[in-house]
């Protein structure tokens, strides 16, 4: 049988103790399979990486075919943002606590994962978004978002007030602690807390979660992930905006920001009898079946 | 120019004070322009109709091209359930208070219906549900839902349990007041009180909205229209389902009740400059723009 | 040391199975002690008793000092309504699931139980409800509440609209699914599934809680405990008024409810070292302590 | 019959445009009246001040027997805070748009304050939180707070990790965007976009609302406010509290701060015909009576 993956990218969670030994593991049980495994040079130090290749995160997407994540839901957002531009799967494998997107545990790390690498995986497609800052008619920044474009006050206490408007229309103008532009996959994390809707990764969907508005029916409320959502500050002495919580942008009154779909999908590779509803249901405490 | 609806039916909300003299108003003017006008018979009684032939509601979809309704959100919903198996679209007009579904002001009615006959219009297809109620392996009832299907307790003041299944997958169990199953056009109705998201109408998707969960993790969520949700009652001595809360049926212990997309949807027609947004702002209170 | 109760009446679930040996362990090891045991006739069978009197629970507050549950909140609510005329106080033994209220585990019960009748317990009074139904002046009926005086719709799937008012000032009018007037005790209860804050049990409030208000502004409120809350159903065909969600009355249009903090309140006997903030971190899956 | 204030302070919202004539109008029928017209120096300029004396602002509660408020609920706050040690009671003024505190109409001004002045008003106590931030044991800021005591994260996107204690029992840990500890005044403002509880302002109650808390059933809690609440950072890089949102302090982990009710409660004085449930009404358009 061909081989689907043939140079792949192993990364870890860096500065999560025990780590390394799982992932170096992980590396010579590949190489032994044949692959050519190559290791973020953020993941281990020279000295721990055994002869195995390390490269910059920025290269992963160009010099991998897939890329193993031990870790959490935070570096599977990190890598998903930079994978993504090349159509480089992902894999999640976490260390003990079921994460939202790394549903491998540790122990079955092995055998999953060369199920995996013999076809055997449900492959799931997830939006990301593109966000593009406008500052008086030119673009001062951009950035990519796998959970969330997230607009927020600072640490000043007192509101922020925008208007948002979908594909040119006029939708509402509001005064809150801030908004969250959340994909499928960004709506059990921050949306979540805020009272957003726990929205299907397959449905083509964007939420808008107000934080604390001022107004009380401002309610969330999701429309499909081919709209425009564009964002003007109207007032708000130190706003910014964040991507999935790991960059962020300072807003100036009178910014514009606009958020679109990016135009590739970031694929995740599940093992196979995987089902989003299990996890959910373990990570939110859902009841079981009873009977 | 070529006529689009040549066979009009006109329905008004029965036991609107008022309602009479402009229905028959909308008639004169219609059947002036050339149209054949059938009138609901629920809507006036024979001595008011003028002659117009009064034809049953169920009838309305075999010899309508076109129906205009009179009235408010409520009977937008009777009619629809009644026109989408025969794919005839539908016009709302509303006495003074803006609905959801009825977004054309009584005072402006001639000129709007104008304008659609001559072809200007937005058009919006919306999915309805239909559910049906399954007792031992057979189907005891079965109904079309334009807004929501929703499983509820009855009189008795105790939670009805139940389990959910999506496409065969089990997603919870759950002890609560019921829970809403709702369309992207009920999303502003029951399902928004109940604490839902507001769904865009051209989303596909479908919200399961709980309605006062004794777990306090569960949480709406919205999957794909395409879905087959499955609702089996698992305890509860009363607990019935209802069909945009017009029509119910009694459920029992073991009762399973499957819901998918219904295969048409209903057309609405509405005038050009339709905007979504602004109704719900509107409707909603949300802020307008400020600058 | 005196005897700080002599006469203590025993309560078990009906219909848990294997409560008996327990109540029975109890009665003897109570007996044992010195005291006159008395059981509850609906908790045991004749021939169970042992020759223990049987006594109808409405006789409970008149014949005991003292009356312990084994079971769960469910009995102690409808306990409490019985006890609290006759000011007499109320031990909860739960049999493995932690009450919000039944707060001694089984296991424990015999110490638990004599370090109470030696006086070693933190008591706690909690208030109760006192609601009268009244139709064109007249009272039609009345009944206590422990958790809730509980207003809702019946099994039609519309809402009913009522009016609130307190201390004889009009508060607002409302369209939703029902209302839930609560003490602290209750707002652990059905007020929290709907969206109230949780009352710290020594807090003198009552809360307005409602449940699916049509109006997203809606919002629950909490009141001093000595005011009047007065509901008049100005509209719903078939409401009921739920009490603790065990006793329940059909209102009619137009009927006015009115509902005080009964006169006296209800004493729980928890163990010494009783941390009700332990109790509702454990219950509701709170964070522990992380450092 | 005897003047029950002889010195009165005037203050006007600084910034609002056409505020000083109406300022120096009342300050005239005052002092026609026989009072002694003192006027915030912050509030006018001398060339505005036609003589009367200007005072600093935390010179008001010792000259002052009564202070006199032209603006919104903010500037309310901020002289609530600096009256509170002296026991100067408080009337609101607004300027078109009711306030939550500022409940008396412009146009309406003279003849209320009149009446105010001729006893016939509806007084109104209200709490205030002292606040104690405590580092290794040192207190390094206080602060008083007539709305809340807020913690928040700060402009960095990620939430912060405390516990909380009440009475010096473990109540929680909590991972969120922060917390809001609010009085009954505090509970109509940032408390209610944050999904907490209306609290009648006679209501004995503090309430601790958490705001967008990463566990789902992190709901809001009322205690007694004879309650001491102590909150301390266990993570967060740049965490602050803030007092009413006009003061702050930025926190450092381990950072503790103590929360108390302030000894002395301000006094509001409302025009006869006071009712909160009105103002509440008007504020949260809230349903009117219907019959």
């Amino acid at each position: 049988m061909e081989r689907l993956f043939k140079h792949i990218c192993l990364v870890a969670r860096h500065s999560k103790p025990g780590i390394t030994p799982a992932l170096m593991q992980l590396a010579d049980h590949l190489a032994g399979g044949g692959a050519t495994v190559l290791i973020d040079k953020e993941s281990v130090t020279p000295a721990e990486a055994n002869g195995y290749p390390l490269i910059d995160r920025t290269d992963m997407g160009k010099l991998a075919d897939l890329c193993i994540v031990l870790g959490g839901d935070g570096t599977m957002l990190s890598i998903a943002r930079l994978l993504a531009p090349y159509r480089v799967p992902l894999v999640g494998i976490n260390q003990g606590r079921l994460g939202f997107m790394t549903d491998i545990p540790l122990h079955e790390m092995l055998d999953s994962v060369d199920a995996i690498l013999h076809g055997k995986f449900v492959p799931e497609d997830r939006i990301l978004l593109q966000a593009s800052v406008v500052r008086e008619d030119a673009e001062v920044a951009g950035a990519l978002a796998f959970n969330d474009v997230v607009f927020s006050r600072g640490a000043v206490g007192s509101m922020i007030e925008f208007e948002i408007f979908i594909d040119n229309q006029f939708v509402y103008s509001q005064r809150s602690d801030g908004l969250i532009v959340s994909t499928p996959t960004g709506s059990t994390a921050y949306a979540l807390a805020s009272g957003g809707p726990i929205l299907h990764p397959t449905l083509q969907a964007i939420a808008l979660v107000p934080i604390c508005p001022q107004s009380l029916s401002n309610r969330p409320i999701a429309v499909n992930d081919s709209c425009e959502v564009e964002f003007m500050l109207t007032r708000g002495l130190d706003a910014r905006v964040h991507f999935d919580g790991q960059l962020h942008c300072d807003l100036m009154e009178m910014d514009r920001v606009l958020i679109r779909r990016y135009r590739n999908p970031l694929r995740i590779l599940h093992p196979e009898g995987y089902n989003y509803y299990d996890m959910l249901r373990h990570k939110l405490h859902w009841g079981e079946r009873l009977i």
